[in-house]
């Protein structure tokens, strides 16, 4: 049997009269903390066979549902023991098919496991985008899509193999942690580099490899003390997922019913109204079009409040994290879910693993929104809503960090929008768990915005001294640019050095070019800074009135204190010391920790145009 | 003994050795719920003095302050009946000084007077520009300020005479409350119009009239059964007030004691950023920047820490509530206060007034920060704050209106920026209790951003239907214009008609022109409809995503349901009427309060560019 084919298939065939073509999950684990399990079980009109376990597991629920090529088969699995188990599946008397499913053991402290935070820093990069390490996987005969380099938006080859070989790269560079695009097979004919339409969630897209290069990377992750995010999907599948393609029952997924919609299988396009979710206000049909309406096209539109696919989601999730020995979760579309479903979903994974994080994709520009979303949040509780979800992102500071830098200050703007950010966060359950970035594979890119190193340097300063978990996105260390005016495709470039023959390689030192070495320079010997600085993991923060678009900021917890001065002004400004005392406190000077240089502490505080300071307080 | 100096004075002489020369308040009331009453005694070097009073009231504290001049005595007037006290000052055995002290009887259901509430409209009018009822009292020996039409920021003479004259008007135009802009004195010598910064808090400013004119309009209203507001400043006095010129001690007010402040009596700017008050990261510095900082030169920052001062503002509220029969309070920059000092003297005069109303004016440009504010507010108790306001105004709104109608709709633009200001309404703790307006005595006239009466009739259709208490700001309703970019003078332009030989009269039919006319029949109609509509003053609110610039949403109870469209694109439209059934429910009519006309809500419902439907469903 080659290989590939156990992989595809993850079954048995016992005998040729064989119908059972898949069971999900391939295995599970013993001793997990809920010990239920259901197993999706799929073959040509396989509802009439009855399963049964060799070891007496007990099977609590066989359900037949309205495609007969389906049975969930839900079974208790306390007390299971590592190793495999037989479970025959009968017509009658007669055992038709059987399976040898094994129980795994889990790795030591799998349940214990620490989920990123506002220790570590994220890198988010697009595996098609970063590095071909296998260009023999450019092309499989499963999948549709044939790479095109030349195409912004075909597949460019870059894989799993690619990111592994450079880990050393990103572990000088300072990242703690990757989060990478959904890796796992998306198998639409186009677009499908980016990876969010996904057509099997057991399988790693055979482009970026195997299953097994997963765990590899997560392993070559923590051999260097880094750890690995997965970007899960769970609003959306791809249209070519072979569940829907032949659907359990029709409401697996939201089917719209109008006569438009059944032209295009249902579909119906979201109105991509978060704010109908929480508005008691709200038209029904108008919070349904946001929920249940698709993403795209590709994308048919989960139906979470079925618990049938509420469990192959959670199933999905936790498998996961077993096999690869994940570190966190980043979530999709969150706020597109079906409320109640998402939110059961988060908890039924952190019930699993109560140390672990997930964080949301919240995309709306009001911190009031976006602080609903986060577990315990007392502006959730105002709708009786607690999504459990631990972690959300500062789409807000991403706003104020687009326009900041390049104005004047105002009385809204230059540096008093991010200065006015941060007044709000009172409103946060849990603020040093909320992701702080200046752009993702979404946005522009903070270069094309900017486009000059100053700039970059304050962004980063920022970023990476406040209150949060940061999250950069790949190249922008080495001054990337792309412009979301010209398509997604733009702001996800290949990341020089990644293929072979590529003239720039910014992988390594003698590769770079000037600028991207200052780039990245200033990137490095920031982040190795900051991961030793408890003070600015969980310090608390203490922030002064921009004046004459200077931002002044202390994060100090009772062992030390670093104060921030960001000046975005095109001025050199002598800042009086006496307005900083609440943070200056008894320390009489301050170390800069980009340049080395020392200042005293005592009247005035020179502080260039267009720089900052990061002064460790002595 | 003249009229004029037994109101000034407000104390009775009994001997020539007199030195006491003002007892605030002037009077009190039996049966009040808070029965401790703190009498302020001013007088040259009178804090030797030993009050009494002949009846046996106990006298709990008698305190001595910095400056000679004052005692503050405190007193218990429980049991007290309605009648005059002696209240005599000893030095040893002698009474130097002896006065009638009264205690008069409250009226009818005082107590349990009910504010206004949502079944009311504001009509918020400057007693200086409205209309001048008594030329006689435009300047006055005791004022600085000489009246001076021709001058914008001139006073220009009107006054409460003025004010009652045209009740009529009022009440046939359907405004059901007068909030007028402060009627204290105000004796600066210049700006003094405008009425915040107050030289005496127990008395009219002459140019208006008496007290006695103040409780006269009340009645008057009352009589129509509409109902009077008073303007309230608890953040600052003016710098002529006899008090702050004579301060009591020094933490009074405010001062500050930088080198720059000395030289202004103490006087710093506030830096106005009230996000301060609840910012967990903000210095103390920019707290009590905000908080301690004047508004301006002429109003020095009142320490409503300070328990004399807070007592005094608190007697001083209630005695005007109890003197005019006032039906509510308006409070001027509630958000600059002391915020425990304001929740306190908010609380107090609820206390005493448990059906009353507050309205405080919060102008911050977020839901989350405005809601903070209001009486029991979860994002208040988020930093365990709870103001006691009943009721806020609704900033956000505003600032949507001035923008909404002359835009296209686009992602958050357009008839967008209206409904996503509703779509927050969750975080507000009692909804119906906050005042909407498309404009201020503070900001640009609406009719001089839009200029049109299309636009006009769509923001009253909007304002006048939503829930809350809508408020109007004189002469928008005939029309009339102001431009804020040439100062606030120009905002608060003359009502034509209020001077003699004005040569538009538009408080009568026939002086006004077709298109005041235009613009005050539209007003009158939608506000006299507005009275009786329960559904408009409680009833829910339904919204649906505004398509193509046209915004519908119902207001609906049990007994009925309006539907109210407003389509402030440039096209007519034909709305599908399938997608409203949530809110049309059984209904298959409706008529719409402006034109009469009767529309069938069965497929399609016609609506004109630029153009609004208030459909009474049956």
């Amino acid at each position: 049997m080659k290989k590939l084919t156990s992989i595809l298939f993850l079954f048995i065939l016992i005998n040729s009269f064989a119908q059972i073509q898949k069971i999900e999950p391939e295995f599970w684990w013993s001793g997990m903390k809920n010990t239920e399990l259901q197993l999706l079980v799929y073959g040509k009109n396989i509802n009439h066979l009855v399963p049964e376990f060799s070891n007496g597991i007990q099977i609590k629920e066989v359900l037949k549902v309205e495609n007969p090529n389906y049975l969930f088969v839900t079974i208790d699995t306390k007390g299971v023991q590592p190793g495999k188990v037989k479970l025959n599946f009968k017509k009658g008397k007669k055992t038709v098919q059987s399976f040898d499913y094994e129980f795994k053991s889990r790795e030591n402290n799998s349940a214990q496991r620490k989920g990123f935070d506002s220790s570590d820093v994220f890198y988010l990069l697009m595996p098609d985008r970063f590095a071909n390490g296998n260009p023999n996987n450019d092309n499989t005969k499963e999948t549709a899509e044939i790479a095109n380099r030349s195409d912004l938006n075909g597949r460019h080859g870059g894989d799993l193999e690619g990111i592994i070989q450079n880990l050393d790269y990103l572990d000088e560079l300072g990242i703690t942690t990757i989060w990478s695009t959904p890796l796992l097979e998306d198998n639409e004919p186009a677009y499908s580099y980016h990876g969010y339409a996904q057509s099997d969630y057991y399988k790693i897209d055979p482009r970026y490899g195997t299953n097994a290069d997963y765990k590899r990377l997560a392993d070559e992750l923590h051999k260097r003390e880094m750890k690995l995010v997965m970007d899960y999907v769970t609003n959306h599948w791809g249209s070519k997922h072979w569940i829907i393609q032949d659907l359990p029952m029709e409401d697996w997924i939201h089917v719209w019913h109008t006569e438009e919609a059944q032209k295009q299988n249902g579909f119906q396009r979201s109105n991509y109204r978060m704010t109908t979710q929480f508005d008691q206000n709200a038209a029904e049909i108008d919070a349904e079009g946001c929920m249940d309406g698709w993403f795209d096209t590709t994308m048919p539109d989960m139906n979470q409040s079925n618990p049938l696919v509420l469990n192959y989601m959670v199933q999905n999730a936790i498998w996961w994290i077993e096999f690869a020995g994940l570190d966190g979760l980043r979530v999709d579309t969150y706020s597109y879910n079906d409320k109640k479903g998402i939110a059961e979903w988060t908890k039924r994974i952190m019930d699993e693993y109560p140390n672990f994080n997930i964080v949301g994709e919240i995309w709306m520009h009001d911190q009031a929104q976006m602080a609903y979303w986060q577990k315990d949040s007392k502006i959730g509780a105002l709708d009786n809503y607690n999504s459990n979800l631990p972690s959300v992102m500062d789409f807000t500071l991403h706003d104020a960090i687009g326009l900041a830098f390049k104005e004047n200050q105002g009385w809204d703007s230059g540096m008093m929008r991010v200065y006015e950010n941060f007044t709000n966060d009172f409103l946060y359950p849990e603020i040093d768990n909320i992701m702080v970035f200046a752009e993702n594979h979404d946005t522009n890119r903070f270069n094309e915005i900017y486009s000059n190193i100053e700039d970059y340097k304050l962004a980063m300063s920022l970023i990476l001294t406040i209150r949060g978990i940061p999250q950069l996105y790949y190249g922008s260390e080495i001054g990337m640019k792309g412009d979301k005016g010209k398509g997604d495709g733009d702001i996800r470039r290949d990341f020089p050095g990644g293929w072979a023959g590529d003239k720039n390689n910014a992988f390594t030192e003698e590769g770079r070019t000037a600028e991207q070495k200052a780039y990245f320079n200033f990137t490095k010997k920031l982040l190795n800074w900051r991961k030793g600085k408890d003070v600015i993991h969980t310090g608390k923060t203490l922030h002064f009135i921009p004046q004459e678009n200077v931002y002044v900021y202390f994060r100090h917890n009772e062992k030390e204190s670093v104060m921030v001065v960001l000046n975005s002004s095109e001025k050199d400004h002598k800042l009086e010391l006496k307005r900083f005392m609440e943070g200056i406190k008894d320390f009489t000077a301050g170390k800069d920790v980009m340049s080395g240089n020392e200042f005293k502490l005592t009247d005035q505080l020179k502080v260039k145009a267009k720089s900052s300071l990061i002064l460790e307080l002595k």
